[in-house]
Formats: structure tokens, C-alpha cells, sequence
């Protein structure tokens, strides 16, 4: 099976999980990916759930057999806007090193690796002691509102294996594989106000009323210190700081704060107090305004008092911090900071905890509860040495990816997060694409792992 | 002739200035007030201009008897939303005492009391001793754009006329007229930031970067201060406080606090030091924000740090206060307030000054260069009185009419300004109407008071 090949037929169903025109893409996609597992030679089995079935395969085994579960999403962002793309989103191309297609890197690409791998293994090792279980859900990039339930329903058999193992993570460059050893926790909330009944002419009534977009600048003017942290009391109450070796690890990422700052285009970065600028993406909980809006906003100008507007914001959150604590914390200053003659709204939107996994082998490394895991981690460093060239850097990131945490309450079980896109992937943007070179070496990482794993190579 | 029918006939041209598709409209409505002019008895001038042509009526004499310049215009707002609309705006209905239609009251309805008024005065009395200039303009509600040249051209015939009277403001009610002595000023402006080059993922980049938002916020928190000043130095100096007897006279308005605070639906109300609520509307100066917008505002979150942010901004100014000062101290105030890591570009998009005309006759009135006016101010209190019932009072508005600042400063003439419209005729807004109580109480006041001005009554 050419890897190129597989991913792309696998790129040309349209599966957009969000838009319910494209159930037809969601459907084939969901059989071809069925197809592969089951020609790998693992045992398929459709779980429907109330929106997009999850694709479960096993291959089973006696208990003393190490388990391992892989992780993927078969679903993907929208495409729009479609005129920036290059080539057509759902007809892929391999261009300069690419295939460019929507979901090639998200997240049929680099779950298709994981396959690849398990079919290619398999083939040389029939006999192979390790179970392996694929889980390959339809509603990531919608939240996965029936992933938890499953979790839930499945308990008892995912309990059972030893970790997770999964490709949804960035790494800087196919030279520079990243495991990631923790991700950001998120709470997200939209603060709305109303002032008078109605829109004002700002002439007639203007000087007379506390104008919402005042109130709201000033409320949101107050959520951060002069100095760049966060003035919410108790926001940072039991914040873990980074480790002594993931700031030393992270010194070894290629980016400087004059690169970071040019990517960026900003003559200065800005970060909160005892983080460099780029630890604080990592390691630091932020505050931050994600959207605003209110009054009148088209060409030229229109001169009104608006009844209404709102921000929505949402903190990334570090171990240590609760989500649901930090969203009451919030809620409560900003209701107190508001001004007579303004009513406050606080919708909260989200809230998830950070998740963490010391790898073993590090400093401070807590007494290991799974040598299977640590055997992963340790194997990890080989496979990724032997393939890319250059051992794996651990560092956390600062995204959120909130299935890891569910999974990790649900069934106990820690992930293994081996990066596999990268920033020139154009993740949920046109053009979005995956390196050749990441799949080959993905491929050969993921077998030696696997194998490593099983205890027997 | 039918004050009603007249005004009804009118309201059906659709003369929506700034929509090319209502050219015929435009051309209807002038043709149709150029004809009603003529038939009052005026000689009529089309005067073109580059977009829509003004209306200048002359009723000439000789130069002892005094001269009266009558200011309208005919054109109009857009109409929509038009299912807001309980008849169709340009299809005049008659309901509840009242002209329902698009421009009724803003302005067709209150220039025509002032030509069916001259037309009733005329007939009665051919040889007044009066000069009338009528000057109705078709571009009012897209900024005046031609008005300025136009008087520029007729400098030396206009500044001849005595003063300007126009009904292009408001009265509480049919029982209770204002006449307008004042105007605040404008200084609109609009604060963009930009920080990094595009939006970035929160959760990447989140804690590295100056959040425009954030700067946006912190910017606009700053503009006032804690007791609800305009916190830009300088920005108070040379303002003038209201007149004693002004503040007597604006307790007299059938408004109080409690009254607004509910009209408005506000649990408080908020002013700066020194101004009672409903004085701050009149005689303060003002910041308000008109819109804000930046990063994601549509349903649910994403998770973005936005590249660029706005806030549409306008000062109101009173007397004292330049508006190209205001302008440059607001802006080098920003530019120095905002943080390092946001690019600030600030867009001015209108100064104006205030206006103001001391009746004669209220303490403190600077001495008397212009007894027409005097004498057209006293005849007001009489005209009024007869046709209303109850004296008007003289209050400043809030709003702003640049106009009226125009013509002062071209030709040095002061404007009468008599409020014909009322706070329900939705101006601007769907279902606009003009009261037929006060087109009849109108024609009777603008014939005493023309006849009196004529000093021969």
C-alpha cells in the first residue's frame, strides 16, 4: 500500500462533521478508514452514536499482553474560504513534499501513519504480542459532544490497556519531532452588557448614561495588572511552575524571541511576570479576548449610545488550576467591577483542566504507577532517534485538547502525543497540508514503537 | 391649499439622497417644492450643484425692509427596515392625528409650515415689508456636502439677509415649543490597533503577545476618569458653564431623572462633575463610544487573538472648545497611552464647533448688533404664545447640526431655530410622522412671527 496514495483517497471524502450537507463525505470516509483497520487486520466495529458513529478495531490478546489504544479523528474543519485554495480542498495534490487537502494533517494524515504502521508490523510480526485497540472518533472539530458518553459505556475494556497513543500535536519541523507532555486547560466565557432599552442618539442622550462600551473596556481594562498578569484574586493560587528541565528542554526548541517576534510581525513581545515570552505560550495560564463587539461597526459612522455589547474570553489554564473554580473567580470579580446603570450577562461556554504526564526518566519524575508507559516513553526516544534523526524534545503545549482530559478521568489512562504536523500545515486554514517526509518517518517511528512495546523486539 | 395634502404630496417623491436608485425621486421632490414655492409667490432659483441641486426662492424689495433666510431640506433617510414600517414610507397615511411617512418630519413637513405660511401671508398681506430667502437643500442627510461651496457662491447676496430661521429641531410635545439656542460641536475619530499579522490561535500564542483587544480596552478605559471626566488634559479648558438662566430654563422642560431613568430602562444615571443628568445632554461636552468590534463575533467561541481591533469614537463639544484642538490632544493622548506590541492609527472623520445664540433679552446677553433678530426672538415668545398656547422655551440641544455652523461662519448669520418635530415622530427610524396639531399651530406661529419681523403688523 503506497502511504501517499492511501492518504489521499482518504483526503477526497468531504468529511465535514459540522455541516450536515456533507454526510455522504462523512459516511465514506468513515468506511474507508473501517476498510484500512480491518486490511491491517484488526477486528472493526461500528459504535453509532447520536451524531457520527466512532470507528473501534481491536486486536485482541491474552491479559499479559501489553495495550495499547490509538487515537484519531476521521472528521475535519470546514474548507471555506474556498477561492484561497490552492488546489480544490477535497481533490488532493502532493506538491513541493506535500499532499495538500483539508484533513490531511488533520487528522487522516497522521492517524493513517498509525495505521500504516500497524499493517506493515503485523505483516512482519503475525505473531506480535501486543493488543492494540483504534479509536477513531466523527466529532472532533465539533467538540466531541458523544465522546465522553463512549468513554463512559466502554469504561470497563479501555480501563484495561496500558496508555494512549496519539498523532494530533505539532512539531516544529519533520528534523524536530516534539512529544507532547501536557496540554492547556481552557475556560471560556462571553461577558454581555446592556445599557438603556434601546440604541441612543449620542447627541440627543449623550452624557447622561454610562455608555456599555465604556463599561465594558473598563472591565475589561481591569482583568490584567500593569505588569502583564492576570488581577483576578486567587487566578493564581496553586499554579504549578515549570519544571527545572522543561524550560531547559524547551531552550532547545529552534526558536528565539527575534524569530518568534518576526513570525509574529510585533516590534515586542509582552508576557506575564517570572515566564519568558515563550515558556508563558507553554507553561503560563493566560487571560485572553478572543472577540468583541458593539454599536456601530460598518463604514463611516453612525453616532449611537448601543444598548448592548460583549467580549468573549478564554483563559488557558496550567495544573494546579480548576476550571470551574477560575470561572466562578471571574465571574464574581467582573460582576463586582461593573458600573451602576449596566446589567451584566456571564455566559460560560467551557471549561476543561489542564492535562500533564511527567515522562519518566526526568527529574521530579512522580514514582512510576505504569512501566508499560515509561517503557513507551523510553522506546519513543529510540523510534524518533532512529527515524527523524534527532531524539524527541518534551515539552508541553498551549493549546487544548479536551478528549485527553476526559480520557485520563474516564479510564485513568495517560497519552502519549507524538507530533506530527507542522507550522507550515495550515491547520483549520487553506492550503492545508502534510509533509511526505513526516509520513515515512512517522511510519517507521510508529513500527519501531510499537514493536519496542510489545517487549520482544 | 390642504396643509395636509400638501405635505402628504411631498412625502410620496422618495428623495433618498444617498441611494442613486431615488434620482427620480430627488428630482420629483424638488420640482414639486419649487413649484409650491412659486406658487406662494416667490421667484425660484434650481441651483446645481455636484450631486443634488439646491432650491433658492427669492422674495426681493428694497433694502430697508428686513430679510428673513428660511433653511429646509428635501431630501430624506433611507426607509429601511421597511417591514418595520406599519404603512409604506413613501404612500402617506393619516393615523391618530398624525402624517405617517418617510420625511414628514425630517424635514418636508416642518419647511412646508414655513411656505404655506409665507404663501397664507403673502396673500393676505402682498405688500409686507419683507424679503424672504428660501434655501432648501437635497443633501442633508448625507453630510452637506455641497452647501459649503453653495454659500461660498452666494456669500454677498446671503449675507445681506438678517438671520437664518429653520424648524430642523425638536419639542417635547405640541404644547410645548423650544426654540434651539444652541448646538454642541462634533469631533468624530476612529482608533484602529493592529498587533501581531494576522489572528492567531489563542492556545498557540496565547501569553506572548499584546492582545489588541486588551490595548483597545485599557485605551478606551482611560479616556474617562473614575467621576466620569474626560480624562484628556486639556480637554476642558475654555469650556463654557450654562448660563444661570439656562439651567433655570432646562427645569422647566416636562423632564426629570426619574421620567429619563425610566424612558432610557437604566437603574441609574451617569454624568461628569458639575452637570445635573439632563443638563450634561445640553450643555456638556461629551466622549462617547459609538462602536467597537475586533476578533470573533459570531455564535460559540474560537479561539483566536485578533490581528486588528477599532473603536468609532465622538466628542460632543460646547462652546469654548475647538474642534481641531480637541482633535489633536485626544489623538497624541492615545498615541501615548498605547503599549508597545500595537501599531495605532487614528482616523479623524469630522470636527465641527459648537453653535450658540444668546436670545435677546435673558441676562447676559452680550449687547444687541442685530435688532431684526432681537426683535424676531421677542416675536417668537408672541407668535408661539398665540399659536401654542404656552410661551417656548430656550434651551440648547445636545445634537449637532454642522449646517448651522457653516452659515455663521460664511456669513456671519445667526439662526432662530423653532422645534417643530416631536420625540415620537421616529425620526431616522421606521413609522417617522409628523403631528397635524402641529402643522396648524405652525402655519398660525411662522405667519405672526413673519409679519411681526416685517414690523408692520
Amino acid at each position: 500500500m503506497d502511504p501517499i496514495r492511501v492518504i489521499s483517497d482518504y483526503v477526497r471524502f468531504p468529511s465535514v462533521s459540522t455541516d450536515p450537507a456533507f454526510k455522504q463525505g462523512m459516511l465514506g470516509a468513515q468506511q474507508y478508514v473501517a476498510n484500512l483497520l480491518q486490511e491491517a487486520g484488526l477486528a472493526v466495529e461500528v459504535v453509532k452514536t447520536d451524531l457520527h458513529p466512532i470507528v473501534l478495531a481491536r486486536r485482541t490478546g491474552p491479559a499479559e499482553w501489553p495495550h495499547v489504544i490509538i487515537y484519531g479523528h476521521y472528521d475535519v474543519q470546514p474548507a471555506d474560504p474556498l477561492a484561497l485554495w490552492q488546489s480544490p480542498p477535497f481533490e488532493p495534490e502532493v506538491r513541493d513534499g506535500r499532499i495538500y487537502g483539508r484533513g490531511a494533517a488533520d487528522n487522516k494524515g497522521p492517524h493513517t501513519v498509525g495505521i500504516l504502521a500497524v499493517a506493515k508490523l503485523l505483516q512482519r510480526r503475525p505473531d506480535l504480542p501486543l493488543r492494540i485497540t483504534f479509536l477513531l472518533e466523527g466529532e472532533e472539530e465539533i467538540g466531541s459532544p458523544s465522546f465522553e458518553p463512549f468513554l463512559e459505556k466502554y469504561r470497563d475494556e479501555l480501563s484495561e490497556a496500558d496508555f494512549v497513543l496519539l498523532s494530533d500535536t505539532g512539531s516544529p519541523s519533520t528534523d524536530q519531532i516534539v512529544v507532547t507532555t501536557g496540554l492547556r486547560g481552557i475556560a471560556g466565557f462571553e461577558i454581555r452588557l446592556k445599557g438603556p432599552r434601546v440604541d441612543l442618539h449620542s447627541g440627543l442622550h449623550g452624557g447622561a448614561v454610562y455608555n456599555p462600551i465604556q463599561a465594558l473596556a473598563e472591565i475589561c481594562a481591569s482583568l490584567h495588572n500593569p505588569d502583564g498578569s492576570v488581577n483576578i484574586p486567587g487566578f493564581y493560587d496553586g499554579v504549578a511552575r515549570p519544571e527545572q528541565w522543561e524550560s531547559e528542554e524547551l531552550k532547545k526548541l529552534p526558536l528565539t524571541e527575534q524569530s518568534y517576534r518576526e513570525f509574529l510581525q510585533v516590534d515586542s513581545l509582552y508576557q506575564q511576570p517570572g515566564y519568558t515570552p515563550i515558556e508563558a505560550t507553554r507553561y503560563g495560564p493566560t487571560l485572553e479576548f478572543n472577540g468583541i463587539g458593539g454599536g456601530y461597526q460598518a463604514e463611516g459612522s453612525k453616532t449611537v449610545i448601543p444598548s448592548e455589547v460583549f467580549a468573549k474570553v478564554t483563559c488557558r489554564l496550567v495544573p494546579g488550576q480548576d476550571a470551574q473554580n477560575i470561572l466562578e473567580k471571574i465571574s464574581s470579580a467582573i460582576r463586582a467591577r461593573a458600573p451602576k446603570g449596566v446589567k451584566v450577562d456571564i455566559r460560560v461556554s467551557q471549561g476543561n483542566n489542564a492535562y500533564h504526564v511527567c515522562p519518566p526518566g526526568k527529574p521530579n519524575t512522580p514514582a512510576d504507577q505504569n512501566p508499560v508507559l515509561a517503557r513507551a516513553f523510553a522506546a519513543t526516544v529510540e523510534a524518533v532517534t532512529t527515524a527523524f534523526g534527532r531524539p524527541p524534545l518534551f515539552l508541553r503545549e498551549g493549546g487544548s485538547v479536551p478528549i485527553i482530559g476526559d480520557i485520563k478521568r474516564v479510564t485513568g489512562l495517560d497519552s502519549l502525543m507524538i507530533g506530527l504536523f507542522t507550522p507550515d500545515s495550515n491547520l483549520h486554514a487553506p492550503n492545508e497540508n502534510f509533509e511526505i517526509a513526516m509520513i515515512e518517518r512517522g511510519i517507521t517511528a510508529y513500527e519501531i514503537l510499537l514493536e519496542k512495546i510489545a517487549g520482544s523486539r
